[in-house]
């Protein structure tokens, strides 16, 4: 079954080389889950800038918590604290949106390769990025708290959440943050492939013949891990092991992957 | 000589976790100028989210331009797209801020590791963030502009410009877009060290005997070249390779050495 796709609208619509563009859910959702760090903006109304803040998080949806995000409309969860003034702030200056939540905007970016030509103007990089647009809630429900911890815990390291102290305690689930974002609207953008040259660049020899291009790969490389002071653990568990070599092969594949894919 | 700091205002001051702020230049200017993607923001006067997108820049002075980003006022040089539309709207829809430029935040972010403790809720990350609010104009004279190429052409790999052809030609010079952002204020946020940890659960012996606990080091690899379909050099070159090591070998060193440093 094909992934279904997000609306192509005004607000997400890829104009700039729109052949880079995607909307599918399996694209922009795996995108959201496999970010270590994603970008989350809003605006605070206090001053013309946006804010933008690294935070973590990933997709999920407490109404149907076994639904496939290839498939399936998603919310995003993340794990981060917006203070309660922007929320009230934003919701009083735009008065009937204030069911709607903040406006909000979460990016993730991976960065593959960077794309070297014989000009600094064919230079790119090879990169895959989704921008999802939403409106954010403080989640209140301490239920769909412990979902969204749970979900963000494991989206980062699969298997830390039942391989460490859990349940949070209550003090613990107070001090947490976790905002969920509806999703109104999101695209992704993805380049791959090689350099791009103009043609007299290749007539000429001379340059072609002294010029290095092609593209040099770049992945999230996972190292050896440290142990902390308190630490009684002689070997790194199996689980956490396994998924930092996983990692570590799935960054290295896509980087290379993505050079030969023309796009 | 200490590098001289941005003023902490309303707008940049970290409220949250405030020891972890940094307001000095050589902290913030050596983020943006290291990263190897910037996240650009800005607010598109049509629809409430801001927009988010990964750019490449650097900063500089077109004024001085020997002057040393550890000590000297800089702007941001962004080599990216922003259409005119959005700038002539920003512009109306704040005519006071016409002179201003395009609200426009700028931020710099490394993952340096996974910081893993007994409990989710003491998880984290070591990360070191800069973010700069300016005001962004178009680069129209061609003299900065071409500052601006080989300094964000040289700023991801020294020495790219001079070894590639140059100068670009006039239809490469007109296709291409700068942005200069004035900054206005800037801030950065650095988490180090291992996991802190619950008291009570340092006293579960259990807990702490099968629960590993510490820091799992991340940074940006950059793999083996793989050449272009046009390319004529059999070697890579060894500015390139130089350059990648460097790389390698300072991110694997930041990463393992912000484990050490507690902040």
């Amino acid at each position: 079954m094909a992934s279904p796709e997000y609306a192509k609208e005004g607000v997400n619509a890829v104009k700039r080389l729109p052949k880079r563009g995607a909307y599918d859910y399996t694209t922009i959702h795996t995108l959201i889950n496999t970010s270590p760090i994603l970008h989350v903006s809003f605006n605070d109304p206090e001053h013309p800038f946006p804010v933008v803040l690294p935070m973590i998080g990933c997709t999920g949806s407490f109404a149907d918590p076994s639904s496939d995000p290839n498939t399936s409309v998603q919310d995003i969860y993340i794990h981060g604290y917006v203070s309660a003034r922007i929320f009230k702030t934003a919701s009083a200056s735009a008065p009937g949106d204030e069911q709607k939540g903040l406006p909000i905007t979460v990016s993730a970016t991976f960065l593959d390769g960077l794309v070297l030509s014989l000009t600094p103007f064919h230079n790119s990089c090879n990169y895959r990025s989704a921008i999802a647009y939403g409106y954010a809630h403080l989640v209140t429900n301490e239920q769909e708290r412990m979902y969204a911890m749970e979900k963000i815990t494991d989206n980062i390291l699969p298997g830390r959440w039942e391989n460490s102290r859990v349940p949070p305690t209550n003090a613990e689930m107070k001090s947490t943050s976790i905002l969920r974002v509806k999703v109104a609207s999101a695209s992704a953008k993805v380049r791959t492939g090689g350099p791009s040259e103009d043609r007299a660049d290749l007539k000429n020899k001379e340059l072609v013949g002294k010029t290095w291009t092609g593209v040099v790969p770049v992945w999230y490389q996972w190292g050896e891990p440290m142990p902390g002071k308190e630490n009684g653990v002689e070997e790194v568990e199996g689980y956490i092991e396994g998924w930092r070599m996983r990692e570590n092969s799935k960054g290295k594949m896509g980087a290379y992957d993505a050079i030969k894919e023309e796009k």
